[in-house]
């Protein structure tokens, strides 16, 4: 009896407020938060009558959520909306339908039907993990390489040890040493390599604790190659560092090439 | 003149209401809380005066907690106490002093002055992310290989691939050639290897989701096998696996053979 009764019309009215709310999801990444209310103040310049749009946006791992609730009556102006931040961030808006990285990423491996391999250092296993977190993740996984220690990556992966000498085992050099090896060790499409410092202890003057190289790389050899400096602590930069790894892992796998 | 303040006995017997509490933490692996219940009333009975000890327990990923705090003429209560459970539970209590299974883990390696490896297949990094947590975990980590398919389970850590086809993936004999491969493969002291199933796809009848097995194993060939079916979901058995492993890798570094 609840149930038909909650089916009426006049429940639903009643419990919503008498209209349907839409509701529009955007994400972005590698863009402050800030950077985002400045674009929200220019659109209420440019567009006019956000009110009828309830915005709220969230940082949440390193990416920003933009949330619009709307009547109906409020479709022209988020539709308005939608575009004036996809022109103005065309490089850090990567979801327009609220879908996450994640899912993304499985998606274009699904879609392509191709196997990834990861080859991790700083992140000892986070990338992977992450990778098979979902159900049917063996569909495009094959698997990957923890290569901690230096020696574990020159026998795992096939690092070459005057590589790691000459450029240090956090350089792109060797993120790209790393990449390579997973692909072929693991006989994967794709592959995301990550090196870095996520400290407290290990940092130099010239390499401080924070920073990370990143390598994307496919079978064809097309590669997105990146190299930062992160801000946090240990557990922060480990978690950053592998967020940053699914975004340049869905760049590839989009032929999009490194971020600007 | 605030720190002067606060540094006064005065000041902190108001505080903390004119005593000193004591608290004291122990750490059960692989029971249930609700025979913790049962231990606490019996003792109830044994001991008598536990008005004195304020006990609280608490079940957190799949480790049960009990915190004790007294004033000090609650010391032999609490010592009594200890005891008590001690002798009830000795095969799952591991911890007296509050200290993490990853904690004593990682206290055990370096002591010993070895080095451990990951071989893991459901847990996808999980216990490798787990082992590299904390500062410093490159003393005592190698590296892992999340061998997600099984040609990746024969390429990067050398299982026979007969082994698979007469056993399965997720069975003892290929926990333990993965744990063999891990300490060949990374030249490390001791290996945790993890074969199972997650879920929500891949069970049979004879081996339904949530079958998981383990072996840790070190350079002497001493290994500590275990075939287990646990519940809950996806998320919850990859989680259980990895704890699961935590202690099953603490007891081969303390010389104490698989759990009765």
């Amino acid at each position: 009896m609840w149930e038909q009764a909650t089916a009426t019309g006049a429940f639903r009215a009643a419990v919503q407020g008498a209209t349907d709310y839409q509701q529009a999801m955007l994400r972005l990444f590698g863009i402050p938060e800030s950077e985002i209310a400045v674009t929200l103040r220019a659109a209420e310049e440019r567009i006019g009558d956000l009110d009828e749009l309830e915005i709220t946006t969230c940082l949440r791992r390193g990416e920003v959520e933009v949330v619009v609730r709307y009547e109906p009556s409020g479709e022209r102006a988020w539709s308005e909306l939608g575009d004036f931040i996809a022109e103005r961030h065309p490089d850090t808006l990567f979801s327009s339908d609220g879908s996450t990285v994640d899912l993304q990423v499985a998606g274009l491996l699904a879609r392509k039907g191709w196997k990834v391999a990861t080859a991790e250092s700083c992140t000892g296993g986070l990338i992977a993990a992450r990778l098979t977190e979902g159900p049917g993740a063996s569909e495009y996984v094959v698997g990957g390489a923890v290569t901690y220690a230096d020696e574990a990556k020159v026998a795992l992966l096939g690092v070459p040890a005057e590589l790691i000498r000459e450029h240090g085992a956090v350089s792109p050099e060797v993120a790209e040493a790393m990449a390579a090896g997973a692909l072929e060790r693991f006989g994967a499409n794709a592959a995301i390599a990550i090196t870095g410092i996520a400290g407290p202890g290990g940092g130099t003057e010239e390499k401080p604790v924070g920073t990370v190289c990143w390598c994307a790389m496919d079978a064809d050899g097309a590669t997105v190659t990146r190299a930062v400096r992160l801000p946090g602590d240990r557990a922060e930069i480990r978690d950053r560092s592998t967020t940053v790894g699914m975004h340049l892992l869905r760049r590839l796998l989009r032929d999009e090439g490194p971020p600007p």
